[in-house]
C-alpha cells in the first residue's frame, strides 16, 4: 500500500496543466493546491479550526525550525505533526535544505546562496557572521542555529530521519538549494550533489519505512536549461512519489525554468513548486503543469497589513480605509469579510492589536484558497486561459495603483 | 422602557451575596459575571466567535482608548461598539477617568494617582513627563495622549457624549480615580468632585437620551470608611441604573472598602467592581455582594505564558511542560484544552508564535467563565462558603509552589 496516490482528472487547454486528486491518509488534496505554511507547526496567528473553515487543503511545516524547536523527537512523541498542532488534514515538511542555506550563508540576500567570494567580502561583519553559519561538504551541511548559534549537522540521512520523526504525509529529499545567480559550473556541481543526496535520502527512507510517508525528490539547476532538464531527468529516474522544484525564482523563471522541468517530469506524479505564492506567478506555474505550491505570502502580507483582493493588494493602513465600513471583499465568505469592516481592520492595525494579523491572514488565506478553487474549475471547464487573463487584468490594474 | 433590568434570583448564606439576571438589549447577563476586557474594541488575540464559544457574557471596552483611536465618531458610524467589533452580546464602557489618571500622573506607579509632591519629585525625568500629562480642575481633566502627546480634555459631559457615541449597553459616570494611598483630606475633596461630576454625567445622559444605555454611578473614597460609606450614600441617592466601585485595591481592601460600599448601596441595583480579576479576590468580593467584575488578568497573564488552573497558575514556559502531552486541564472543555497539549503551548511560547497568546487567553477566559458559573451555582445551592474554601485550598496551595 502506497502512502499517497495521485490521479489526473482533466488536462487543460495547453496539454500541460492539469487538475487531479492527491490522496493521503489524512484526506484528499484537490490539485492544483496551495500548502499553507506552518513553519513552527502553527500557521501564524490562525487556529487550525479557522484553517479548516477556510478550506485549507494541506499544511507545510519546516523541518529546520521543528528540529531546532521543539525538536523532532518531541513532535514524534506528540503523535506527529498533525496531532501536535491540532491539524487533521494532510501535511508536508520540506527537507531543511533551503533554511540551512537561506538562514546561513545567504541571510539578508533575499536569495538562497552566495557563491561569489568577493560579494561575501563586501558584506558587513554582521552579515559575514551569517555567511559563516553554513559549510557544505559531500556528506552534508554543518550549520549554526540562527536562534542561538549552536552547531548542527544535516545529512540526507539525518534530514529523512527528522522528517520521519515529524511524520508529515509528504516529505522531501535533502537537497542543496542554490542561488539563481550561481554560475553554471557551481550549479552543475550542486546538481550532482543533490542527485547523490537524493539516492541517499531514498535509501534512508526505505530503511525507516515507506508505508506512511511519501518521499518527493527535488530538482535544482538554477536558470540553466541544460542543468534543469538533466536534473529533472536524473531525479525522476529515481523511485520518488513526486517531485519538488527548488531554487529561488524570479517572475521570468516561472515560464522558463519551471516549464523546462515540467516537460521532463513524468506526468503521473505530483509536482510541487517551492516558495511561490504571488497569484500571477501561481497562474503561470499552473499553466506549466505545477500541482502543488507553498508560500508564506498570504500570512506574511496579512500580518503586515497588506490584504489580497481580486482588485489587487491593498494596504489596509491607508487612511482611505479609516471610515470604510464595507468588508474587504463583498463577495468573500471568509470569517473576516462576514463579520468585520475595513475600518475595523484598519483600526486593529493602527492599535497594533494581535487580532489585526489574525483577521488579515484569514482573509488572505481564504483569497488564495478561493483562487485555487477557481483555477481548478477553469482547468476542468477548459477556460483557464480566459480565467487567467481576466484575473490578471483586474488584479494587476489595481496593484499598479499601489493603494 | 428602561435600557436594563436587574432582578436578584437568590441571596447567599451571608445575606449579602446574590445571584441575579441583568437584562440588556443585547441579551441577559447572569450575575455575578465577568466582563471580558476589550480595551481597543478587541479582546486581545481572541476572535468574537471564540469569545462566544467560551461563554463570555459581556465585554468592557475603554473609553479613553477608543476616543483616541479610532475615535468615538467612527465607532458610532460603524453602528456602535458591538457592531464595530463583531460582538453581539452585552457591552460596557468605563468613563475614561481611570486611564486619564493611570496613564498620566500615576504612570509606572502601579496605582492610580500620585498626590505627594515630594514623591513626584523623586521620579525620573521620564516619569515626571508622565506626571505632567494630566491636570485636574473642577470642570474636568486636561491630559496628553500616551500615544502621541497631543492634548485632550475630558469633562463629565464629554465623557458621556463619547460613551453615547461608542454606544455600549452600560456606561459609567465620569469620576476622579484616586490612589488608595491618598490622604483623607484629598480623598474627601475628590469625592466631592466625583459627586458633582456624577450629577453632571446624569444631566448630560438625560439630555442625550436614556433609552438605549444604562448609566452607572461610581463610588470612590480610598480606604477611609467614612468617605467610602458617605460616597456610596451620596452616589446611590442619585437616579443611576447601577453602581461601580472605583479606586485601586489591594487584597485586604476587598473585605473592607468593598464591604463598606456594598452595605450602603441599594440592594436592587447591580454593583460593578472595577479591575479585579484574581480568582481569590473575586470570591471575596462576591461574598460582599458584588455582581459584576472586569479585569485584564486572564488575557494579560495568558499572553505572558501564565495559565490559570484550579491548581493554581502555571508558567507554561517552565521546562517541566516541554514533554507534557496532557491538556492544561483534563476536565476543561475549552478549545485549547480540547485540541492542544501543554507541550504544544510551551513550544508556541518558546517559538514566540502569536497562537501562543491566543490559546492561553482562550483557556484563561474559559477558566474565569467557568469559575463564575461555579460561583453562581454555589450561591444558588447555598454552598458558596464551602465552594470558596475548597477552591481557595486547591488554588492557593499550588500558587505557592510558583510553578
Amino acid at each position: 500500500m502506497k502512502p499517497i496516490s495521485f490521479s489526473i482528472e482533466k488536462k487543460g487547454e495547453n496539454g500541460k496543466m492539469r487538475v487531479g486528486i492527491l490522496e493521503t491518509s489524512h484526506g484528499a488534496i484537490e490539485t492544483p493546491a496551495f500548502a499553507v505554511v506552518g513553519t513552527n507547526a502553527t500557521v501564524k496567528a490562525v487556529t487550525p479550526e479557522m484553517l479548516e473553515s477556510i478550506g485549507a487543503e494541506v499544511v507545510l511545516a519546516n523541518t529546520y525550525h521543528l528540529y531546532l524547536e521543539p525538536g523532532d523527537e518531541i513532535v514524534k512523541s506528540a503523535g506527529g505533526l498533525g496531532e501536535f498542532m491540532g491539524w487533521h488534514g494532510p501535511t508536508m515538511t520540506d527537507s531543511g535544505g533551503f533554511q540551512v542555506f537561506s538562514l546561513g550563508v545567504a541571510f539578508g540576500e533575499g536569495i538562497s546562496k552566495i557563491l561569489d567570494e568577493s560579494a561575501a567580502r563586501k558584506k558587513s561583519p554582521q552579515e559575514n557572521a551569517h555567511a559563516k553559519l553554513c559549510a557544505i561538504d559531500e556528506d552534508g551541511v554543518t550549520f549554526r542555529s540562527h536562534r542561538d548559534g549552536s552547531e548542527h549537522r544535516f545529512t540526507p540521512e539525518r534530514s529523512i530521519e527528522i522528517q520521519h520523526n515529524i511524520g508529515a504525509d509528504i516529505i522531501f529529499a535533502f537537497d542543496e538549494c542554490t542561488s539563481p545567480l550561481a554560475p553554471h559550473e557551481y550549479q552543475n556541481e550542486a546538481c550532482g550533489r543533490t542527485l547523490r543526496w537524493a539516492k541517499r535520502s531514498l535509501a534512508e527512507h526505505k530503511r525507516l519505512g515507506t508505508e506512511k510517508q511519501a518521499l518527493f525528490g527535488v530538482v535544482q539547476g538554477g536558470r540553466f536549461e541544460d542543468l534543469r532538464r538533466q536534473a529533472a531527468r536524473d531525479i525522476s529516474a529515481l523511485p520518488f512519489d513526486g517531485f519538488g522544484i527548488g531554487g529561488s525564482f524570479e517572475k521570468k523563471d516561472i515560464d522558463t525554468a519551471v516549464g523546462w522541468v515540467c516537460e521532463e517530469l513524468p506526468e503521473d506524479k505530483p509536482r510541487h513548486l517551492f516558495g511561490i505564492g504571488e497569484p500571477l506567478d501561481i497562474l503561470g506555474a499552473v499553466e506549466q503543469g505545477i500541482d502543488l505550491f507553498d508560500c508564506v505570502i498570504p500570512t506574511r502580507l496579512g500580518r503586515n497589513g497588506t490584504i489580497m483582493t481580486r482588485n489587487g493588494n491593498i494596504n489596509i493602513l491607508n487612511a482611505a480605509y479609516r471610515r470604510d465600513f464595507s468588508p474587504i471583499e463583498k463577495d468573500c465568505v471568509c470569517y473576516t469579510c462576514k463579520h468585520f469592516a475595513r475600518a475595523y481592520i484598519h483600526h486593529l492595525f493602527k492599535a497594533r492589536e494581535m487580532l489585526a494579523g489574525t483577521l488579515a491572514s484569514i482573509h488572505n488565506l481564504s483569497f488564495i484558497t478561493r483562487l485555487f478553487g477557481n483555477i481548478r474549475e477553469s482547468v476542468q471547464n477548459g477556460s483557464f486561459a480566459d480565467f487567467r487573463s481576466e484575473f490578471r487584468a483586474v488584479y494587476a490594474k489595481n496593484l499598479d495603483k499601489k493603494a
